[in-house]
């Protein structure tokens, strides 16, 4: 442990070989992914002698490109936390742009079309959450530039990189972590991170898999990225029969179906775009969704096309630039995720599904939450696994949630109208604790105390988005449950999604302007004066803890636009 | 051989699996690297039927960054000839930021630098070659992102796009070529390029390569991608000691010394980058440098730093982000680069050294000789190694010059004026032989007719920058020569030296206003006045050819400045 100020690195130690006389670090961490160099930058930055290992090197392709609103807020309070700016860029399309590369695209939206097999789509069956313009627009993160982009702040802040290093060997004992690497290579620490992924030296190494799995669950994944796709509006006619808010292009397009849902990502959907490449992904539940007959997952998709003409539509002209990757069940869950000396986080620790955009922000909440006790644990020189326990609860707590709410959701794609239902207890979760997490931000910004962020560390619904709230979290639970029946058969799912919609719109909590218990209203879309009849409703009737919230959210907004920070 | 207009792709064509039942493609292309996906956009532009190979995939580092004036007219060339308007992209900085990706550095500048072990830098011993404000900017090409570009183009020409597969059988009869994969994939063409590189599954097959290589250079390289690199400007002190006309950082910055050189290539060195790498290469001629240790190449490189701390200074904050790449000996040839249904080209054939940026131009020669042919041949169902004779001369020739330059500039690093005599007559002939294919380009465009193109392939100097002129190929073999004496100890290099400035004061081809002759005028600076005294020289006291060539240009950068091409 250094000081906390990041110290000039010498010449020599640019190129000193890695090997036994090699000094030590405080924290090695296994994966210079997103969530490896985030965690670098953060601990590089606060005076923690990093280590930051990879099997292998940037640049590489990997996906979980969409951002979400929650996405944001977080890497705001992590970079205004941990006083990395660099961080804050990655927070709107403006700043990634302008600071980060010009590479990524644009996201306006979330948008679901609804499709079932052999037939036309149903211009009704759609949903779309339109992300208000009080907010930043968010991204389309074209990861290999942005996965190497955070690689580079934290080598900057004083991380040592190797890279092409596969560690075969850990052995931790009370002097520390030493590793071993598969040509010989030695590491000493003090501490071990592993944010590789599904292998995971660590969890291979005390053997933390759960196996069987407790998540509910599964499916597997077909993802490349393409040329040549076109924009959904432009290939659906009659023209004009979708009333979509926002344009389908502009933002994260889930076709979803009974057994599964495709992602559409472009890069290229705004004016200024060098980048032709567009992300797709097939998602599906082989339990539900059955075979594609086969033979790679090139003929899979195309198999998979020919079920679904109105989808096929889009990429008439669609050309793969590079290998399918094609996975087996990707759900996976760890019974421990803490230990003395050792962490296991994000991909490492568990996986559920890209649904919903959640990979990214729970690797952001356990960076957050792993970051100060880390910087503190190396102050103290303690690093017994009790310090870390509320990383344990929020680690399982955040696959749980996820698990709940992706089940619920495959469950809802067998129906319409129960998607159309499950779809808004998702929306309004998401917004609600980006909104409390808004507020929380600009209290940070402000007093420059991170009181706040340790106290919701004893929310009740820790991994929930919105932790802090007993009636929306009630409600998701009730919507899992109700899902599951259906699932068992136990349930219709005509009545489940009434269930569901009785549900919204009794909700004390969700402001009534925007209409979340109106099934023929498919959109979430918080034009102006909606919002400005919900901050009245704040005002006027809303319980007090949402008063709090959306005002506090708003004030921060309201500054953020005074004095942005990047 | 489809239609010369691309056809769309059908989308059964992106998902097909490759296999037995593929449909014949007219030329299949090893390597998707720069060199075979730019044959591809060529060959796909004009109805070729592509298969391109790739036995790895995008995105990956390459180095081989920096361009010359000769690449970008080159570069517009090619797209001019072929009418690929996305090569052209490529030609120029403002170009490349516009319409490719904004990673890339500014190159206003070659500059040489020479050091000398354990002693002080001398600030009297440089030499910048400064890019001419008539010409475009030069660009450092962030390779990872150009190449996949490139590829991206040739895919939506409707190149077939294959990655992950490593070819291992080749079988070339009178019905074609046919390729076997290791993982049992099967192809088949008319035709084979290979554009792979030194481990050229055709020159393996076919016993292509030339051992012992006639080659005379001998080096080997460390090269990686650092962050931290300062502007060599900025650590020299007294600041103002160089008088060189365009700050180093600028340009591609060239430390020379006795047996070696250190490329330093900045991606940040512009207000807008976003990119804050740098390029950085030693190559060594282990027979006269002496060995640094062992070690590792970060170890190597250490112990390279410490020979010279005026280099070192640049590199105090520096730290590598990617593993250091060691090779082993640079230099390789083939015996033969054609035969029936197959050639090698570029990197695939031969290679010397990254010195003065010939990589990428002979690549660009080749691609441009081997494309018409490969689109007559295409027509003509005639793909007999006589039709390819041009190509086997031209890439044996490229080799040739190219070994002749780097070996006398090697032989110069020796003594500062052998190196400040040499330099003077590569530039002379990359300008002249730039300004001479400006006029070729100009020509081009305004008549739509590549009858100048195909008859510079009778020009008597084949694989030299500037092919038609005796003047000035005599005085490179003359150059070439007198190196070579000294190289054998044979003629003192002091001696020699003046031997070449004697040969540069008499040659009737160069504008006496450069002042190439002086030694004392360290910087080859066309600055406006001496562009105008050497355009009367053209008019009044050039040869004639000579006057034709720089009227040809001149004539040429005008026009393009009124309706520039991308």
């Amino acid at each position: 442990m250094t000081d906390p100020t990041p110290l000039p690195h010498r010449p020599d130690q640019a190129v000193r070989p890695a090997g036994a006389g090699e000094p030590d670090h405080d924290v090695a961490i296994l994966g210079a992914g997103i969530a490896g160099s985030l965690l670098a930058c953060v601990l590089a930055r606060n005076g923690v002698r990093v280590l930051l290992l990879d099997a292998g090197t940037h640049p590489r392709f990997a996906v979980g490109e969409s951002t979400i609103p929650y996405t944001s807020v977080l890497l705001k309070l992590v970079a205004e936390r941990y006083q990395v700016p660099e961080i804050r860029h990655l927070a709107s399309f403006h700043a990634l742009r302008q600071h980060v590369t010009d590479s990524g695209g644009l996201k306006r939206n979330f948008g679901f079309v609804y499709h079932r097999q052999g037939r036309p789509q149903r211009p009704e069956e759609i949903n779309q959450f339109v992300i208000p313009k009080l907010l930043h627009h968010e991204s389309h993160l074209f990861r290999q530039d942005v996965d190497a982009y955070l690689t580079n702040v934290a080598v900057r802040y004083g991380a040592t990189l190797h890279q092409h290093v596969r560690i075969e060997d850990i052995d931790i004992d009370g002097a520390g972590v030493h590793l071993g690497g598969a040509r010989g290579e030695e590491f000493h620490a003090r501490y071990l991170v592993d944010c590789s992924g599904f292998r995971s030296p660590v969890a291979a190494k005390f053997g933390l898999r759960e196996e069987p799995s407790r998540l509910r669950h599964h499916s597997r994944s077909l993802f490349t990225h393409m040329i040549g796709v076109q924009p959904f509006d432009d290939v659906m006619t009659p023209r004009g029969a979708y009333r979509n808010p926002s344009p389908w292009h502009h933002g994260t397009l889930h076709h979803v179906f009974d057994g599964g849902w495709l992602w559409v990502i472009p890069f290229d959907n705004h004016p200024e775009s060098k980048n032709p490449l567009c992300s797709v992904g097939l998602t599906l539940d082989p339990r539900r969704f059955g075979d594609l007959g086969g033979g790679g997952p090139e003929a899979e998709f195309d198999a998979f096309l020919r079920r679904f003409p109105d989808i096929a539509r889009q990429f008439r002209t669609a050309q793969t630039v590079r290998p399918w990757v094609s996975t087996g069940r990707l759900q996976y869950s760890s019974t421990r995720t803490v230990g003395d000396r050792f962490c296991i986080t994000s991909h490492a620790a568990g996986f559920i599904d890209a649904l919903f955009s959640r990979g990214l922000t729970n690797t952001l909440e356990v960076v957050n939450a792993l970051g100060y006790r880390l910087i503190e644990a190396c102050k103290d020189d303690d690093f017994s696994a009790a310090r870390f326990r509320f990383v344990e609860d929020l680690e399982q707590g955040l696959v749980d949630a996820n698990d709940d709410m992706v089940h619920g959701a495959f469950v809802g794609f067998r129906d319409y109208q129960l998607w159309n239902a499950t779809f808004r207890t998702w929306a309004i979760s998401t917004v609600l604790g980006t909104f409390m997490l808004e507020g929380v931000y600009d209290r940070l910004r402000r007093t420059g105390s991170d009181r706040e962020l340790r106290d919701l560390e004893h929310a009740k619904y820790v991994g929930s988005p919105f932790p802090t709230h007993a009636g929306c979290n009630e409600m998701l639970q009730r919507t899992s449950a109700t899902c599951q029946e259906v699932d068992r058969g136990e349930l219709d799912a005509a009545v489940a999604a009434g269930r569901i919609f009785d549900d919204l719109a009794s909700a004390e909590f969700i402001p009534p302007p925007l209409g979340l218990a109106q099934r023929e209203n498919k959109f979430f879309h918080a034009t102006p004066p909606r919002m400005a009849r919900s901050m009245r409703w704040a005002m006027t009737s809303a319980p007090g803890d949402m008063r709090d919230i959306l005002l506090g959210a708003v004030r921060g907004f309201a500054r953020d636009k005074v004095a942005p920070h990047g």
